[in-house]
């Protein structure tokens, strides 16, 4: 994508470059990585702009201009509109490519598995990791870890007994729903989850990361 | 709506009718109100099934078959098809209708917001509304209710700002985005919160309550 990018500014001789997505993230976390890889497998070109939100890099005047919510992701369009929620994002993203199935269902079952994400997946499992891999203060936060630990397995159990009998989550076919739930998933062992007893959720890792232009969440 | 259905049911002479959705809901919830507002406006007529959630009737084995999230609300298809998630059934009914705009960035902006609501809003407003207005356990749930407090009024500042520049959340045409967010808005006060500095939020429950077969959550 990069290599490409940079062929066409120096046909074009541009330094500024319209026409191109820039993404405000904050690089190790999954929200940000949901993004970098649907627009990779898009190939979608994009600048990326990396904000250290352990140094409250989203919450400073300047950046609260660009999400009063004082969140990253933000992706700024090519005409300078602003999105942020990373599952919104998606979807925009998404809409009108094979990411996104069409029917009225299918669409609708998409956002189910994408607001389950936000609410009963996230805030368990991404937390967890956010507090022991990228703050390294498991100790200060045990208790909060304690408590959200069986709610994070609680969405795991869920997620196994969906892929059991399915492939994918929705229509069983690759799309953003597998994308939003993949981000956080498959690095929840870096929060002190363990995966072991679930091999529904380990083979599906499997098919999404033989998807054509799979990048890893450290690229 | 139950009136015109009743009339439906006695010209066909049905007991069972087919080609009606059915709700499964905790009725107080903000989540379940959405729905029946939504469906209201748009002139769908729905069976509604309540379940007590603080006695634990949405993770019994027959409704853990439902959604295996334990969840309300479920909305019953005509088809049979059940979908969970409220904002996600708030798309469902809404897509085609007025209730969603139609341009690609405005339909990305009211999820936008409806994720807004779900990660940000919801968790804070709607569990202080449940743990002293629904279970009466404010003394309880203290500590948690002080955690949550300055999360839940970030929120509200979010959309006070939004809303003394716009009429409504997306496109300035309310949409589903008002309608996820006005759900538990405007009874936040039941969960101990004070909306007195939030004169733009007030004036938006206005514009919310004067719209066309507005119903009340008590309804």
């Amino acid at each position: 994508m990069a290599k490409r990018f940079a062929v066409t500014a120096l046909i074009y001789g541009l330094t500024q470059v319209s026409g191109m997505y820039t993404l405000y993230e904050y690089a190790p976390s999954g929200n940000s990585y949901k993004l970098r890889l649907a627009m990779t497998q898009l190939g979608l070109p994009f600048k990326r702009i990396n904000l250290d939100i352990t140094q409250g890099e989203s919450r400073t005047p300047e950046f609260l201009e660009i999400n009063a919510n004082g969140r990253v992701p933000v992706l700024v369009l090519e005409n300078g509109e602003r999105l942020s929620e990373s599952n919104a994002i998606l979807w925009y993203l998404a809409d009108g490519t094979p990411l996104l199935p069409t029917s009225k269902l299918e669409q609708a079952q998409v956002l189910q598995w994408m607001f389950f994400e936000q609410y009963s997946h996230e805030p368990f499992i991404a937390t967890a990791r956010y507090w022991v891999y990228s703050l390294g203060a498991e100790d200060e936060y045990k208790s909060k870890l304690d408590e959200n630990r069986p709610k994070g397995y609680a969405a795991l159990d869920v997620m196994e007994k969906h892929l059991t009998s399915n492939e994918f989550f929705v229509g069983n076919t690759y799309s953003i729903a597998d994308i939003a739930l993949y981000a956080y998933t498959h690095v929840a062992e870096q929060g002190g989850y363990s995966l072991a007893a679930y091999p529904a959720i380990q083979a599906w890792f499997k098919r999404v990361e033989a998807m054509d232009n799979y990048i890893p969440i450290t690229q």
